[in-house]
């Protein structure tokens, strides 16, 4: 694309640049908004992949469609998004188009009666969907009725509409209050009456949760472009005021009994956070734990059908969420997979890990480990169930056989893993450990740490790993041998040997004498002072032999003089510990 | 004390709070200078105790008893500051002062020669030291000779004070190279001729090398008071000026092959620099680092004399360290017993350990857990070469035997550790592996780290230890025992709890199956969410279930935004592993 206006045109290109540029997609979308549907599309279509849940932008674009008349156009767009997009201005379009576009049909009433519907089915919650009550609640009214049967079915419709709406919190529910009472009055003073008493409380109830959910997101910017997760102080803002108004909602502020109903409240205040927080992986994953608390309880009560709906529901949930824009989010997929490893769907957990997997350019190291470790805790039960189907005598024999048989099906997810060219060395850690742990097989784990070592010679965290598996082991000579073998191996350059040699002295200094302490101290001198960071810091690295847990020789002041702190700093197994993110 | 002054008052209090304020007692001292010496001797004391290595600040003091006249006070003074405080203003006063006291004594010129003696040989290698030289030149030179013996000892004392200053590396050595040459001249022009050819080239050595003297000091502040290291940017600068300086010192600028004389320059170097950074602990240990080099060297040369000289001078700069303004620095006791471990002075070593623990008000724990090491690989030498010397036959035996005896030793300064209520937990964690890796017996490791649960039911770090001793044994049962034990004990708030609930969860996660991983991840946060920071962080704490090392399952700007940033900082063995520094 190319603008002839300047501005536009670095605009166009800013959000090449960066999809989530803002800035410049607002100055971007004010000329879009000028231009010719046919010329501008792709540009639409762009936005809409990747804001697919804004509904501010898929209303921009089905509007200029609308403009150009291409209804089968707009149809399509709606398809798209009316569903998954719970935007009440969006939804507002919708009728709007309806209204429009089938005004001649013959049909023109039922559907928009049916159109009514299904927006205040979908979103007739919402604090902000008086309009749509009113405007369906008046159309009701002047649909000509012709014969007393008729008449009466269009009074129950208003009735209906009108009774639904006065008990659901949302914004000038009053006026709904007193135009219904006035249509009970036209009909009949005295059903008015009864129908005033019946309803109030439940108005009344309304009104104030109404004004308590006003009160509660004051400040929350509904449109709020999706982007991801930038730390600004304005999204930790909203982030605050989502958590507060779901919160709120999770309070049950109805006061109601009806634990569907409180689901079905909760659920679309999530829905609304997440077309303003999509690229947040908690707000998905919080959803989704609801539904499956929810589930919980209604399993608590015997209610298995709704149990099993909401569990679904839930399941729903992850599907979208790695669907969405968050497709490569590793904690989306583990949290999918373990909650459907707790309803035993091992087949749709390997599905799980194989679509993760099956992503070409995301590093699939944890997701091995993952899957090795649901493979190891869960594929086992099943030939448990087996074997005790098949009445094997003795039950340790089952177990020790089941957990046995689990290896091995972890064993062959490791295989995979180790085939994969994208893995990393901590497939190699996590199961050599698992064999420790596990299996208790000492000599397996050991094989695995030297296959590993064969492959990443020149990684220092690993073999930092491997040298704290066998000095645990307290094999002395062993641990010396593999210290040596690496140290002198020729594979580690003088920065990444630092971690290596720290440990080597440590664990002399832990066994040896002082000569072989001083000695090791000697050569991991002659590396460390092929180290700029380490020159003529004698003192610095001395400081190592001494230190002991959180205990060290000097005070803090003095560390810093002697320049310990950068000598700490450079170490990576301190920085492995932690991400490196600059804590606001 | 009180002063009518308000400033010089203020400044006074602020001394006395912080005794290293120096615009305070710059203040003082330009009020003190007006004072009569009665009044307030007191206040120089202190000034003389907390900046023992100023020369300007003996100088004040001993010039205010000067003008009193109170020649007692200021030999006094001068007894106690001379030798250690090499500094060329206070030298000069003390020249002075002979010159003026003296001078009307019978035996003054043989004193006042003795005293320029006495000043050139510590002092006559500073760079400021001219006056002296010229000084005493001219003194030699005007002492009435009458006969022409005299007349020769005259001259030949003139020459030999000439002789040594022009190779000396100063500044306005040159002025001395001419009126050396003019005094050969006036006696003997032959002589002049033969003596200027022989000389100059160690004289245009000594000014070359006072060139670049000059030039490698440029900026350094050889008044700045010596206080503990602040981290200030000046400070900064002038430890490496010091270190730029000394390094130059050792690359030997004179060129010469006396070794002794490179040791002494060096040292001289080192000397003046501990009178500005005596509270930096790695000059100290630095310099007697230096004087073992050259041991060593003169040792390898078949210098034995020498050697056992420079290594006892090393010594004594360890002794004069702990006995200085560095009283309390372990890192110096430490490094002074390992020296004296390496010179088998194992009596020497137990010494210096027990010093520092008669210290009241220091935290004892490192220093117990150094000597228990000490004692572990260096007591039991002494009991092996009685076995040899008694020649048992079979040095495998002798060598378990030794190691046996050895671990006694060791374990009776765990005892007294135990005993001393100082102590903190990091000794029994010290002790317990000491046994695990070098006595290999578990079950004393095992009973010690229980001893030490006793008396530390609430340190989760030291229970932390504990975990880890026990998980990497493989003993599932008696880890998932302890972990019960601890967490269910009632002996730790949940602040505490967090890290043992983190490792309790990895341990579940490495082993247990899922509905136990989910167990203890409900009851973790049942625990956490009593706390304020992980309130409402459902997604927060389940990230510790899929990290493994330094993967994670969310890009760091996911983790921010989840909140798992504070989740991590409020963790404390994140915090121990790292003193925490403001890193410049």
């Amino acid at each position: 694309m190319h603008f002839s206006n300047e501005t536009v045109q670095k605009a166009y290109l800013a959000t090449e640049e960066n999809p989530f540029d803002m800035d410049a997609w607002n100055v971007l979308l004010r000329e879009l908004q000028t231009r010719k549907i046919e010329d501008v599309r792709p540009l639409f279509e762009k936005l809409a992949k990747i804001f697919p849940t804004t509904g501010r932008f898929w209303k921009m674009y089905i509007e200029q469609e609308m403009k150009a008349r291409l209804y089968d156009k707009v149809e399509k767009l709606f398809t798209r998004c009316l569903i998954k997009v719970l935007n009440i201005d969006l939804w507002r379009l919708y009728l709007q188009y309806i209204r429009e576009s089938k005004a001649a049909l013959p049909t023109y009433k039922e559907k928009m009666a049916q159109s009514y519907d299904f927006a205040l089915d979908k979103i007739g919650m919402d604090i902000q969907s008086f309009s749509i009550w009113n405007d369906y609640a008046n159309f009701l009214k002047s649909v000509e009725a012709s014969g007393s049967y008729a008449e009466n079915q269009r009074i129950s419709a208003v009735r209906k509409v009108y009774q639904k709406a006065v008990m659901t919190p949302m914004i000038s529910v009053e006026t709904l209050w007193k135009d219904y009472i006035t249509f009970e009055q036209g009909i009949n003073p005295i059903i008015a009456e009864k129908m005033s008493m019946e309803r109030s409380r439940d108005y009344m109830n309304a009104r104030r949760v109404a004004k308590e959910h006003e009160a509660i997101t004051r400040g929350l910017n509904r449109s709020f472009p999706s982007v991801p997760p930038t730390g600004s102080p304005e999204e930790v803002r909203q982030v605050a005021l989502w958590k507060k108004y779901i919160a709120w909602e999770k309070n049950n502020p109805l006061r109601t009994e009806d634990l569907t109903l409180l689901a079905r409240r909760v659920m679309f205040a999530y829905d609304q956070c997440l077309l303003c927080l999509s690229h947040h992986p908690d707000v998905w994953y919080e959803a989704a734990l609801f539904l499956e608390n929810i589930s919980k309880l209604m399993n608590e009560k015997g209610d298995a059908v709704s149990a099993k709906k909401f569990s679904d529901q839930a399941a729903d949930v992850y599907e979208n969420a790695i669907t969405g824009v968050l497709g490569k989010n590793m904690l989306l997929y583990f949290t999918y997979a373990d909650f459907e490893e707790t309803r035993v769907k091992y087949e749709k957990v390997h599905t799980i890990y194989q679509r993760l997997l099956d992503i070409e350019d995301i590093d699939p190291t944890l997701v091995y480990i993952q899957y090795m470790k649901f493979a190891r805790r869960a594929e086992g039960i099943k030939l448990k169930s087996y074997f005790i189907l098949f009445q094997f005598p003795c039950t340790v024999c089952v177990a020790v056989v089941s957990t046995s048989l689990r290896i091995k099906n972890a064993r062959a997810i490791f295989k995979k893993a180790r085939e994969d060219p994208r893995s990393k060395y901590p497939i190699y850690v996590a199961a050599s450990l698992m064999e420790y742990y596990c299996s208790k097989d000492h000599n397996i784990a050991f094989r695995i740490f030297e296959l590993g070592l064969k492959k990443f010679p020149a990684e220092q965290d690993y073999i930092m790993c491997y040298v704290d598996y066998l000095s645990h082991l307290n094999e002395d000579n062993n641990t010396r041998v593999l210290f040596e073998r690496v140290l002198t191996s020729g594979n580690l350059s003088p920065e990444k040997s630092v971690d290596i040699w720290n440990k080597f002295l440590e664990f002399e200094s832990n066994i040896g004498d002082l000569s072989s302490i001083v000695k090791t101290e000697k050569r991991r001198s002659n590396v460390l002072n092929q180290l700029k960071e380490f020159e003529g810091k004698e003192t610095a690295q001395i400081v190592d032999r001494y230190r002991f847990l959180d205990l060290f020789p000097c005070t803090t002041a003095e560390l810093r003089s002697i320049g310990y702190t950068e000598v700490l700093s450079f170490s990576s197994s301190f920085k492995a510990q932690l991400p490196q993110f600059n804590v606001p």
